[in-house]
């Protein structure tokens, strides 16, 4: 089994509201349809233009406070549940029964992190030749009342529970840099040298990196050490993940 | 806590593909905005024109069978998170948070009874003030592969596990009538007293009954053992779910 994770910013221009990149997800469905369903996959797909203005319009990871909020919280929701069934239906175009399954249904957090989850859906899926497709969501929090559920926390809880032989990011850059912009891809890296590089990330605020990149090596750092190999690859680039899927990528390679 | 179940028939013409009755939707979310929050609702609704054709074109209960009936299984589900998400909207302009849990995430079932379930999101929704929103749907079926889990099948399940005061559904009928066409509405029955009039459906072909009428019918006498007060109501007709909700109702009341 191989986790994909395809990010907000490979699916959409996140400058634009409720931008879609309907080639570049058929392109990213035809590419795994190569190898479906002798390989089995899930996809989990982040929040791009569709649920990330909304989630911060609403301010939902303030948590439970008023009406608005919950009127923001099942906007945001709707809004994910859109973006889902259009991948879907891209799936669909190139025979990948992609299935939607949706996150804010099977998943409780506790300030974010997954402290319920049913997955039952998930395997059944696996087991009738569909590829799920699960998606940073809203989330019902144990703590703050609501919350945000990300992908990226998605894809953790995911490879602890079906150990996958392999877990693939797609970015919209080719890998991991030593520095970002202007320094050089980093083709391999061992979890132990990542967790140093966390840890310089924490201290330093010379090196140009988002919050994103820094929560989503933070999950890298914790799945690798379900799977054989995390490859962080560019998903806006023709062939790099049916590369990452046979073994010969052009990315960042992370082993346990 | 009160279930109700907003009938297919009542949310679209079932002769117009993709109808949908959005005045109908947001004067029932009126009806509800009224008793909420200080009453607790769960929604439940059916496929109506959106869900029914599909899973018919795709013989969704045929069970899995090959490529096709996989396509079918995520295209009759799209559209039944379409038809959710609408409905939702309706609630939001009523001010009420509908929340749309996806039934085919949270349930598995046997021959279309519901054998494994995960209502922490249902439940979790609830205590934050949502209403959550399940709808009749797709299902991975341990018997046959895929199936349909019905709103009726549904609204069982829901009221075994929450015991509500009241269980109501909206029909685009009155009630339930001696005969129809033709027939007195009734205006009570006991559990005993319907299940005796099941039994009569069973062996007369004479009845005009549709088989949609005669499944509801088998779910109320099922679940009437689990509330104090079930409504069978016209969804159509302003005021009735109001009405039904005080206890002042015009349909028929089937009591344990």
């Amino acid at each position: 089994m191989i986790l994909v994770k395809i990010g907000g910013s490979v699916i959409s221009d996140k400058t634009r509201k409720f931008h879609f990149r309907a080639e570049v997800v058929k392109r990213i469905a035809y590419e795994i349809s190569r190898f479906f369903p002798e390989e089995k996959f899930i996809v989990v797909h982040g929040g791009g233009s569709f649920g990330h203005p909304l989630a911060q319009k609403f301010r939902i990871r303030d948590g439970l406070k008023d009406y608005s909020s919950r009127h923001g919280f099942v906007v945001t929701h709707l809004a994910m549940v859109d973006l889902a069934s259009r991948i879907a239906k891209c799936f669909l175009e190139q025979h990948v029964p992609g299935f939607p399954i949706s996150s804010s249904s099977v998943f409780i957090t506790s300030r974010g992190k997954i402290v319920s989850g049913y997955l039952n859906s998930v395997e059944e899926a696996i087991r009738r030749e569909f590829v799920p497709i699960l998606f940073g969501d809203v989330s019902f929090d144990v703590e703050k009342g609501i919350e945000i559920v990300s992908g990226d926390e998605i894809m953790v809880y995911l490879a602890k529970h079906f150990k996958p032989e392999k877990v693939i990011f797609l970015m919209d850059v080719d890998g991991l840099y030593t520095k970002f912009p202007g320094g050089e891809l980093i083709r391999e890296i061992s979890a132990s040298e990542l967790k140093e590089l966390l840890t310089k990330l924490e201290g330093s605020a010379g090196i140009d990196v988002t919050g994103g990149i820094k929560k989503k090596l933070e999950a890298v750092s914790e799945l690798v050490h379900y799977t054989e190999e995390v490859w962080l690859i560019n998903g806006l680039v023709k062939d790099r993940l049916s590369m990452a899927i046979v073994g010969n990528g052009i990315g960042t390679i992370v082993r346990p």
